[in-house]
């Protein structure tokens, strides 16, 4: 039954999973891991799935541009929650292994540059060798094929592992963004400090063309947070855009640009609006002055007396 | 009583009057002279006059930064009709003078240069001094005080001249601009080529503190026919901007820009929406696409259709 | 010979003599009153005189739109300074007239919604004829057509009459702007507070084509005094536009902007740089970060360096 | 020695060494697999190799915001070439294998979804266990872990496996773009279809700071091709942007906009100019009127002549 079950970018082990199990919401849940991006959203669009865990920013087990595409095409789905993750690494080994027994280590080749530098001081010798996943590596290391693997703290147990070292990555502040999908539904209420996802086509491609776009939400004084382009398909040299943009589609300023959007853009696809991870309300840049619902409401006034006769 | 009256810039026998004489609602009114456009718009103010016929644009009478002036301050005021006037003169005699008795010509100063070619070509050697009005420079060709006066043909019966020659003008296709206006009330139905009038403020003066002004009009297609800044009286570098646009402020994308303006600005002065003249509905220019009401209706429905969770 | 003569907008006793009056290289020339802006104006075109002083902004004698577009069409000519002067009228009288002789006043009609309040509380009963210009109204005073005019205070003297009152006018701060134009020359180096003046005309008239023009001034940080939309002659609707800009041709961004307008507008007209009346050095806004000159010489040296692979 | 020796994302056998072997310039080189893009750039920071070639968008293969992030920090590093590879798999298996004995398949998770459907037509039963590269798949198809693996046909050799079947692939015209990574140098010269890279910091991220940004290059008519928001690093909402444009920095309308971005950004890299793939010169998109070089050059003597008095 669908609405037990939730499926996430897999398998057992990997940061999404982790990023998943702290939501309230997954608590309750049967959670399936899926080989891919597109089979985690897949089984969501069947009604396998009520939702489904995806990376979408900065990852470290890849599958972004697989999230934005997958968000951009098919059967429309909507993003409800977002989760933050740091980026930290710990050092699995079997039970009893030391840092000096350590000759061969795994891990996701994208993993690999995170932990690059600290190989170099702590284990200069020990030859990488690359894994399906940063938990797959974990696997491998429980066969014995394998000293060592990259992969987070809490896949230890999954894999009867214990971390040698944790903590371990050599940016600061990395984090991964992952989102939680449904099925389009009503968004949840405005939180003060929302986040509205879309995904937005190009009617065509001349000089300015993307800065009228922009324009739609630059005049309505909303703040954008992450803009992509993605090629359509269509052959190369056709983009779409995706956009995070500050606040929700509840907010008069937002309202009025998405709706500038669909009349000059030939497609837009509404991503969801949700609360932005990690921020409080308190800490929400204030808006642009004339922007506020109120503002909205007062201006709509003055026009109906304009109309009206009633002054300007 | 205030409603059987219209004010005019005069005196009696101006372009002003003629063109006043145009509309059908002025058959029926008494029309009255004004020493200047302020005491035109006074009367109407006051309410002696239901409504004052003033230059507003490329007159050959003065008067338009005037107008402009007094729509911007004091009670506000709104315009309910344009008339254009080709710009022609006539050369107004006394019964029985031939042009080469003319050796002294005299009209309003601002006429001078519309007939300066044709003085040198016809009237060579004829002796100009300027006089307050056109209106004026008739009467005094009647007192005999000059030989001519180049005025409208339609003065000549007002002071018992005669009109020697007509239709002098140096500029092609030269017009001059007024309009009827009035205390606020509701406009006129959209006839589908209307314009709409308003005063607008500048937050401040930052580079680009204009450029935003004009999104809020361009990004909902909204075209501009006129531009003029004008100084607010609060020490110069200080402007306000006259601002005529394409189309009714019944319009959804007008509407929507007004209020945009509105949230932007110190203060907006809306002053009215009117019939275009001289322009056929026929000859009005396209809408830009996706800027007609119905686009702006199916993109309300759009939202409301995201908000709801029914889809994008 | 033509070095030696100044026109300006008369005829004498007006406001724009004194405002030329006023310039220290019109106190050695012959300064001759012209009935007409374009007549002043012309008189420089053809070589009579070496430069024309009349008004282009906010003036009581009219004039303004004749100088925009006299500047906009013919023979090119250039702005070299700007004078303002702020509007106070006199009431001048023959010598020995008192106030309470006063019944009958003149002036030029522009001058009268300026003296209207005066009038109002100080000669509620005298009844307003107007003159063609405020001088003609002082010379229609010495002949004894009217009993008291308003005018230039230092018009007095020319019309053998006295200012019995000073300083009225009805607005605070109100000034009128004149400026000096000559044949297109070498402008003056720039003073740190200085004002370029150009005419404009759009390509074509869609929606965001001023915007457009306006981007390239936005783009380099170059603010806007003044801009006018002015028909072009060529039917109603087609419009080119009189701007004033802060700065002066020899500041890189200045010179950047007028390249840019120059390749996007069909025509541009430059009517020069010169040094802004009434604004110290001290009190010029400051310059938007990044748009300096030495900004702009370290930009052109790291693109350099770019193009030479020496580093970005 | 680095000259004769061009890194890239490995292992072999992956669509990377693909596309690098296509490269003229590639066929005299030792060309030498790194576990990871930030590994296979290091190499050319260190002066370990000449280049390196590293996929930049739509990878099957992982690295692109891998690659991107590289580009954005560290030792500054140019492009010099890109290269496009359609995306198609070959399913690759031991010799005298039939598709009727594959029982379990393997390759890049990437990779999987995009021979989904083809799996789901021509082996409903085939059960999929990720690898670490499409390359790492075939190795163990080769040493006989899974019977089939998706990789490129190339790759067959290598491992000495042969292509069952070819050009698996589920979405139309989709492509790889990988780029020529070397340390910085002039330019090769334009060839009249060229892309500029950049990245891009903002000074602040007040609503209309991406559009500020964004009118540099509209203003001077360059086209957008491609737009990237990256996490700075500096914690979640600070952004940079990976930008192509259409041109060359040779160009003067990409000089000029590069330079105007330097003004107003706090940081810019500029990352080369190189040849479009897959481009002819025919077929580049017309440029805006006003923008060529020679429009440049004829605006500049305009400048020159205004700047001398020398007409306008």
């Amino acid at each position: 039954m669908s609405a037990t079950r939730f499926t996430y970018l897999g398998p057992e082990g990997t940061f999404t999973e982790a990023a998943l199990r702290t939501l309230p919401e997954a608590a309750t849940r049967e959670l399936v891991p899926m080989v891919s991006v597109p089979a985690a959203l897949d089984a969501v669009r069947n009604g396998e799935a009520a939702a489904a865990l995806v990376p979408i920013e900065n990852s470290v087990e890849g599958g972004v541009t697989a999230t934005l595409d997958e968000l951009a095409s098919g059967e429309p789905l909507m993003i409800y929650r977002e989760v933050l993750l740091p980026i930290a690494f710990a050092l699995l080994v079997r039970p009893g292994t030391a840092l000096t027994d350590v000759k061969t280590v795994t891990g996701h080749p994208v993993a690999q540059p995170q932990v690059r530098n600290w190989l170099r001081r702590h284990l200069p010798e020990a030859v990488w060798e690359s894994a399906a996943s940063n938990a797959d590596g974990a696997r491998l290391v429980q066969e014995g094929r394998f000293d060592a693997a990259f992969a987070g703290a809490f896949a230890a147990a999954t894999y009867g592992l214990e971390a040698l070292v944790e903590d371990i990555h050599d940016a600061e502040n990395a984090e991964t963004r992952f989102v939680l999908v449904g099925r389009p539904a009503r968004p949840a209420a405005p939180t003060g400090a929302d986040k509205t996802s879309m995904v937005l086509w190009l009617r065509d491609d001349h000089p300015g063309a993307l800065l009228e776009l922009l324009q739609e939400f630059a005049v309505r004084g909303v703040n954008l947070m992450l803009i992509q382009s993605r090629p359509t398909g269509a052959g190369i040299g056709n983009y779409c855009f995706a956009v995070d943009a500050e606040g929700h589609v509840a907010d008069r300023r937002m309202g009025e640009a998405l709706m500038g959007l669909k009349r000059i853009c030939p497609k837009v696809r509404f991503l969801g609006s949700y609360p932005r991870a990690g921020v409080a309300v308190a800490d929400v840049r204030a808006l642009r002055p004339g922007t506020t619902d109120s503002d909205f409401t007062a201006a709509a006034d003055w026009l109906a007396r304009c109309q009206d006769g009633r002054g300007a």
